[in-house]
């Protein structure tokens, strides 16, 4: 039987509530031989003591020995095989940046890039111009508009952007315009499949369109697409589930994620400190059975390489944390999307040390600290981050027996 | 490669003979925070003695967080991933009370319900009548015939009754009865395939003679019927495993199962106390390869919540097991169907700790008891309820190398 069939099969719309923060890229290596982690190394009395009274274990986030990007790794964490169930690049793109997404738009990833005279590709990066610059263009391509379709585009980073078209009829099978060399033009628009002629001559028109505006605006003088896609479809928390869930995070691509699986999206604000974010979950706690919370300097401390920094990061989560605990939720787990070890600077596939606090129903072990190598001693063993969902409602008491 | 089709490929018809002692729910928690589970409250001098030579872990039952029903959990010990093979829910309750269910049989749940004089059922279950009274009403039923048919038909409690209809072209494909509603008739037999027809006729003629004959009866004058299902047809131990097997069990559940996957079944008696089960075992060791012994009560006093109780049918077992050690198993597996604590009262999915003893083959581990915790030390790890039998036929030295 699919997994979610026999999750739709067996949830129940009663019984405890789940908190699920999420600390990115948590786990970490030693600096030295023989040293602590960067999670070994801060002082978290509070998570010690969850992780003292609960059940410790291992996720791995897709296969061993695979990094996955967050996109893939958020998806496993809310129980969605990323090797089965794969956001377009056009949809992460456009979630990363704030651009919402929803079923029947077609999502893109653009770049600029510099054209000659006979229209040939020198630069497929256009001098890889900064955020400034490709924002100032950004404001030119808005004046664009399509018979019967809503075009939003925002910068993403550099020469990157990314574009969501909005109407009835669209498609997103179109290959890329991006001809991956210099000295050539940019491929024509080609549908994939008749259904996306239509969306096809649309975006043909676009591109002379942004021609034109584009012109004279070297080195970014025109753009090739890439990544077209639509909203996946992904199966949704109150479906399979049976869960109203939120996610409470401050970055816009974990929004998106969130979002394609059905959560609600809490107002947040970039400036948000790990407090400010735990208090929105307490706000919103009466609310819903089930609220993920998203922590991102872990991660970017951990890709910064700044061992110090990171343990600092996880102190602060710590410190806070009694906002939390003191929601007495009936499941509380702790966890990383991936590992992102700061001797590492990249996320990584080391398995991500999690801590799973349920005190009706959690098997206590012999772990007295939230950090890799108590993990590795736990009562969850090395599980795949899929089977995280199913062991959250199960210690919540929201499954019912599987067979007589 | 397909699981069975490997097994079939590597399985040697030599080697020596494996004992698979399973206590029903073995697995607990703590009764209070720090404390010992059953397993680890119990004084198990002998199981703790095999602990410490052989090799721990645990063992999952079906997936991560999922809480099976006796007929799947034992599906999986036996080999057979119970997400693929599904025995009928008529299978289950007709083996469950000791019902023999053959290859061509179809087995039915049935339901005493009250209908009015228009036909109408005003209550489902009959007022829950008692077992006794259930029974009075089976005597009637079974006066009915059928043309070609052999009908078996027993109480199983209260309102529930199981029945199996024997003879040619029987077909199981036949939706429920039983309209889930009141204020309606009971649904009219309904072929879910052509091929059911037949069946469908005959059906339809039992249940208008049980009409007649439960006429009067008063609250139980009518029954549905549900969970028609056939034999499921399962591989065979002699195919898959090359073993010859047999079942010393004392509850028919477990012997019904044990029979579909080709065992044979030692007679025992509802009465055969553990050291009663243990002297079958000797009586027949010599003419199996495999022995497949259950015991129930570990089970039962986890669902009754009591956590004393359970510790003392382990040690009930540890007690007896000399009668098993003294037989000299090459392979002997001390393990649960899945974990029912005293504390939830119920099956739940936590793995399920598992001792297995091989002294030509196992590997010694630091574990030094049979309980939860140490099994979370163990040289098996974590690992899936369904690879117990290639290990245990690895042990046992029955599986020749895979591939050159």
């Amino acid at each position: 039987m699919a997994k979610f069939d026999l999750m739709r099969r067996l949830t129940l719309n009663t019984g405890g509530k789940i908190l699920l923060l999420v600390m990115d890229g948590v786990g970490g290596l030693p600096r030295e031989q023989g040293g602590p982690t960067e999670l070994e190394a801060a002082h978290t009395p509070n998570l010690d003591r969850l992780a003292a009274e609960g059940s410790l274990g291992l996720s791995i986030p897709v296969a061993r020995g695979i990094a996955p990007g967050s996109g893939p790794a958020h998806l496993a964490l809310f129980g969605y095989d990323p090797l089965v169930y794969e956001i377009g690049r056009g949809v992460l793109e456009a979630t990363g940046i704030g651009l919402e997404v929803d079923p029947g738009d077609v999502a893109i990833r653009g770049n600029f890039c510099t054209v000659d005279a006979d229209g040939l590709i020198t630069d497929r990066r256009a001098g890889r111009i900064s955020t400034e610059e490709g924002a100032k263009r950004i404001e030119l391509l808005k004046q664009i508009s399509l018979p019967g379709v809503k075009i939003d585009i925002e910068i993403a980073k550099e020469y990157r952007f990314a574009m969501v078209l909005r109407g009835a009829g669209l498609n997103g099978a179109i290959a890329d315009t991006d001809p991956q060399a210099t000295g050539v033009p940019p491929l024509p628009v080609q549908a994939l499949d008749p259904a996306a002629e239509k969306t096809a001559e649309l975006v043909t028109q676009w591109l002379a369109e942004a021609k034109k505006v584009l012109k004279g605006h070297e080195p970014a003088n025109m753009c090739t697409l890439r990544g077209f896609a639509e909203e996946p479809g992904l199966p949704k928390y109150s479906d399979v589930y049976k869960l109203k869930a939120a996610c409470v995070a401050v970055y816009p691509m974990y929004k998106g994620v969130a979002r394609l699986v059905g959560m609600d999206v809490i107002q947040t604000t970039a400036h948000d400190t790990t407090a400010d974010e735990f208090n929105k979950v307490a706000e919103i706690w009466e609310d819903y059975d089930f609220v993920f919370c998203h922590i991102k300097y872990t991660d970017s401390r951990g890709e910064d390489g700044d061992f110090d920094a990171k343990v600092e990061v996880i102190e602060g989560v710590d410190q806070a944390l009694p906002i939390l605990t003191a929601l007495n939720p009936d499941v509380m787990i702790v966890t990383g999307d991936h590992s992102t070890p700061a001797t590492y600077k990249a996320h990584s596939w080391h398995p991500v040390p999690t801590l799973l606090w349920a005190p009706a129903t959690h098997m206590t072990d012999r772990a007295t600290a939230y950090g890799e190598r108590e993990c590795m001693t736990g009562a969850l063993g090395h599980f795949q981050a899929t089977d995280l969902m199913p062991l959250g409602l199960a210690h919540a008491k929201r499954l019912t027996k599987y067979g007589a």
